[in-house]
């Protein structure tokens, strides 16, 4: 709410009381008729309310008082039939444009009438629309949809049936904020043609901009409008008009759900995610059960708090004295790790409500994913009672390392670090713990999210925003439960800390996987695009990048501009470098003339002049050194991307040690920045990347891909947190 | 000339003597008039000698005789001015359109006349040209360009200003066959709008079809055709017309470099690449230097056949008699691997030509890319004089596993396969031996380009076409010298193996980057797009997919259909690798119910139907057993995709071991279907990926789009060489 008001003032698209008490009584008139949409007229008055600028129009119920209408406001006119009755008015023969003398008016009124007649005998007819025909500029579309995860969203394309094959539409949330409705204009792939081409005019982009900001205000204020089009709008120079609206209403819709407070989602996160005490429930003495597996994690991971086997026999497990209830323990629990069938998992729950249990981690299977949504439905409704925040059910569990916690019955991990990660399917949080483990990734959490019966990916977006130990967020998804709770989260998180999404079923086909595999709405992957990178998230496109992503940006620093260098031995190496920088939305820096030649001073005649600087392939160590010495110290230069090839002159270890040097030199001098490296060579060469990696600077083998793309990632958040 | 004429055949657009001769006429005329473009009559009688259909129209020269012939054509028509001095004549005013009367044609013949003049009061008026006014239908653009590497290309898309703005054009070589002509309509992004979108009509393919070949076959007829747009064509239901023809003309343009006949290609690098004895010139016995590096990689690497070290004054290098010059030589050499200063190369290049060594392999750089092109020339011409075909020069040389010939500077590499790569870079050549070794890849060469001074790309495919120790190509590059002869080899070669081509320097920085480092020209994306595709070529789309493809390609079997099954343990890698399908252009299959039916006996009543196969995480072995024999057995069913999930129940390598069974037992029954696999789990899953992918099964670590990237290149190439 505080949100919305806030986006209101910024737009400053506040719609007064009277413009409100305005469309309210439109709507109350058009539920009480039984109606599901608004006539034209009804059209008007809305968009008038809200300052929409729309053709001048009257209604008619004569063929006089037509002629009288169009002479007032200019020749030629279109012509409408106004019925309730009579949705689509073109089909009906309903509608005469270019209507452009008195006589062809007149004769137009008794057309449309009888056209309408024709058409349905018993339609009520409230008289004949005369609307000033608007003509030239450029025509686009300004609509608004109602979407299931994330409500309102505000839309705008261009206008035509070609636009409409290619699919060329962009959305953002509503409401939508001035600067919003700019990047709206510039996020259609034809974007050029509203900057006039063939000499035409441009289209006023301010009046444009405009009317993104007031429809998306109107549908926001009025949620029973769950679909609006403005269909076209003409933009000429100096202003834009709606020629049509179009305004359906859905009297049934499902108010939002009641969300939590951030201290109070944050006051339950740290005690789940940094427990003093864990029961585990269902704890098992027996090799090979799940219930030990937990127990043995707990311990082995080195977790310092207290931990109470639950077992309804066991006096103790594990060197640990087990209870039969967490109400026999005598402390305080922060969090239960459920590891029983789940046909117990309700009654269990019970028992933990009433201990104050502020966490249960699910781990057990056999609910929703496996045919029983009630068994689901009933720890929900649990849950809600006891105010028991459930993680899963069917889940891995979690880790968090500053704690040293392995509440999983997977493999104890424990490279601290910075990444939090977090995955709906248990396989992907496999393969993070394998990747993390290869890679000598640190993390500070992974975490199984399952069949996010509660807890979701906003939930624990407000707990790592306030985790001093994470730097960077990393989610894999299927659905999202609540779109507009996930949007709004990660908008305020992402402008402390990257968050990075992997967004599975982005394809129909993946959409159907994700629907038999979670029972999961498939989402229009267009709208998650558009509505992630509003919201400042950084989209993953694929599962490696996720990983590669949590990896290399905490380890980043954060640009301080968009001049990128590329310093490179190998000049093809150069050239594949400089094609990931455009494929990544980067920029090689255009040199000024000092620093070309202050670059050329330290390569052989015969390099290259500009950037990417070419160093030449048989340079010793000494070029690499001053070339990269150079860039990092110049403040024009805001990123390095070294391409390293190996020769004998400078073998890849003298190569990866001079450059962490040279690194860590600047960087004492204050001059930290972001610099990756692809290394072309000999295996020796993996070696020399794990080295730079640990040291700062993310590099890869055999690739002139991936050093760029996690550079590009680092961009896409620093410039979506406002930082560049 | 003879793939050409087989085109034609093909095409059945043979322009028949007198059509040829009707366009030679004009084209002359046009020469010795000292013009560079034709005039809209004579457009029209090129068109029409073509079979290129074009507007009813005439030539008039008053008023009485406009009216005349538009009275016979029929109304309403279009007049232009016809001036071999205006070129742009809608700027000249020297354009009417929608003349609906006489009285009006008559007013537009004055109004058109005292234009021009205006315009250009010294233009030559050959007098008014009226022509049919076309309408309807949709707008579409045939046209024809000359490419510096690819030479006359065709280009077809849809007509109007936001075609423009989104560059949604597409080429193909000319000639085009018909296949190439029907593709273009279906290879732009709009190409719905030819299906008929809101109840329209479609357009008339086989017309459309039609003149594109005929555009191509014109341009490919008549060289000094530089350009030629045929725009608008309005193309409906039943026929497609030219309504404007514009044709521009370039007397000088250079004739295609002569090509050598494939049978002299092939005998030249056979023995190049085959040698049976290799003369090392700058043969050193000091370790350290590039000529002892040579000697020990041709003696280590195992090379069975003669190695004669020249050495101005040694007697003896590394154990093998030394000569002064190729000449003492009595046998006969085939290569010739060249370690001396550049200065010195073209003096013992005219050695080996009068040795009549067939080949050099000029290691030594300092030549083109060092600011040097008229040394380059100068072997260039030496190695024309002696017929001496020249690898290089400024490259790593070469590797041929089959001989255990290591002719380069670099590390030997021993591990034999059937991948032939070659680089035109040194560091990416370097890139692609670490990662050999690193992926334990099979190569059967590795071949460094360079300056291409002489032998490139073509001439590698000619060779590796007929090698039997190779199975797949593929090659970096940065630019064609000869797109066309590339185009034409690429064409007949990937019809037998897949040519896998990294294109670098794709995007603008990119090519900008090529530029500077190599000298060579940037080429169009687009184009190289489209051609790659016609010539039946993978296009890799970064270093790692070139490796990783050349790498998996070959080892899959082609597969026999378009039915593609996901079988998966994680329901989370089921949706990414559903994703990653619809990413890579293929289709899961739609289960026939007996099908789906027979994959459920096997997995647990919950696990979801349908494809992908969700045998869900806690299944044990013979779960995954069952599933996957099922679906190699099935006959219906082409390819695997497999998502292993990293569990107790079923470990890494108890799946790898197990899917190798069932892979290798129903292949020794035939059933031999491309399997590819990924695998999310602990770090063990990397030994089970590299058992399966050394077992026929590619298959990748943490990732859910590397697998799915190497079946969609391998079905890539399968449907471009006609196999599917």
């Amino acid at each position: 709410m505080a949100e919305a008001a806030l986006r209101r003032e910024q737009s400053g698209a506040s719609a007064g009381g009277a413009a409100h008490a305005t469309v309210r009584t439109v709507i109350d008139r058009v539920r009480a008729d039984g109606r599901t949409s608004l006539t034209a007229p009804e059209g008007k008055v809305v968009c008038d309310a809200y300052g929409i600028p729309v053709p001048q129009e009257g209604v008619a119920n004569s063929a006089a008082e037509a002629v009288k209408l169009a002479s007032a406001m200019g020749l030629p006119v279109v012509m409408k039939i106004v019925s309730p009755d009579i949705l689509h008015k073109t089909e009906a023969g309903g509608v005469l444009v270019g209507l452009k003398s008195a006589e062809e008016v007149s004769k137009g009124y008794d057309t449309v009438l009888a056209n309408a007649k024709n058409y349905k005998a018993d339609a009520k007819i409230d008289g004949v629309q005369v609307q000033q025909m608007l003509k030239g500029g450029t025509e686009v579309i300004v609509g608004a949809i109602t979407d299931g995860s994330f409500g309102k969203l505000v839309a705008f394309g261009l206008g035509g049936v070609l636009v409409e094959v290619l699919k060329d539409v962009t959305f953002r949330l509503a409401p939508a904020t001035r600067d919003d409705a700019m990047s709206m204009l510039d996020g259609i792939q034809a974007a050029e043609m509203l900057k006039g081409v063939r000499g035409g005019d441009p289209a006023n982009r301010e009046a444009l901009a405009d009317i993104i900001v007031k429809v998306s205000q109107l549908v926001s204020d009025f949620p029973e409008i769950s679909e609006l089009d403005l269909n076209p709008v003409f933009a000429t120079k100096s202003d834009a008009t709606a020629a049509d609206v179009r305004i359906v209403l859905d009297f049934e819709q499902k108010p939002r759900p009641v969300t939590r407070s951030n201290d109070e989602i944050v006051a339950a996160m740290n005690r789940i995610m940094r427990p003093k005490a864990v029961a585990v429930i269902g704890a098992s003495a027996e090799a090979g059960k799940i219930g030990n597996s937990v127990m043995k994690n707990l311990i082995n991971g080195g977790y310092k708090g207290e931990i109470y086997p639950i077992h309804p026999k066991a006096d103790e497990i594990l060197g640990y004295k087990a209870y039969k209830s967490v109400k026999d323990v005598e402390g305080v629990i922060d969090t239960a790790v459920f590891e029983i069938p789940a046909k117990f998992v309700a009654g269990a729950l019970i028992v933990c409500g009433e201990k104050q249990i502020p966490g249960a981690v699910l781990i057990p299977s056999g609910f929703a994913e496996a045919g029983a949504p009630e068994l689901q439905d009933e720890i929900v409704e649990i849950g809600k009672k006891y105010n028991v925040r459930l993680m899963g059910p069917n889940i891995y569990g979690f880790y968090y390392t500053p704690e040293n916690l392995c509440a999983t019955f997977c493999t104890a991990y424990d490279v601290k670090g910075s990444a939090a990660l977090s995955s709906q399917s248990g396989g992907i949080g496999m393969a993070i713990i394998g990747f993390s483990r290869s890679a000598k990734m640190g993390v500070s959490a992974i975490v199984g999210l399952g069949n996010k019966s509660d807890i979701d990916e906003d939930d624990l977006l407000a707990f790592f925003e306030q985790d001093e130990n994470t730097k960077v967020i990393a989610q894999h998804c299927e659905d999202l439960k609540d779109g507009r709770a996930f949007a709004e989260a990660a908008k305020r998180v992402s402008k402390k800390k990257p968050v990075i999404v992997l967004k599975a079923g982005r394809t129909s086909a993946g959409a159907r996987a994700a629907a038999s595999h979670t029972g999961a709405l498939a989402g229009n992957d267009k709208i998650y695009e558009d509505v992630l990178k509003q919201s400042g998230v950084v989209r993953a496109r694929s599962l490696r990048q996720l990983l590669e992503f949590a990896r290399g940006v905490p380890i980043l620093p954060t640009p301080k501009g968009e001049n990128i260098v590329i310093i490179t031995g190998a000049g093809g190496s150069g050239v594949l470098l400089s094609d990931s920088v455009v494929d990544n939305g980067l920029s090689l820096m255009s040199f000024p003339k000092d620093l070309d030649e202050a670059f050329k001073t330290f390569i052989p005649p015969f390099g290259a002049s500009g950037n990417p600087v070419d160093i030449t392939g048989g340079e010793p160590p000494k070029t690499y050194q001053n070339t990269v010495r150079l860039g990092l110290e110049d403040d024009r230069i805001h990123a390095l991307i070294l391409g390293y090839w190996h020769t004998i002159v400078t073998p890849p270890m003298v190569f990866a040690k001079l450059m962490v040097e040279v690194y860590e030199e600047m960087k004492a001098k204050g001059k930290d920045k972001p610099v990756v490296a692809s290394l072309a060579g000999d295996v020796e060469v993996e070696e020399a990347a794990d080295y730079l990696y640990q040291h700062g600077i993310p590099a890869y083998a055999y690739s002139t891909e991936l050093p760029v793309e996690v550079l590009g990632a680092k961009y896409k958040w620093a410039r979506g947190a406002g930082l560049l």
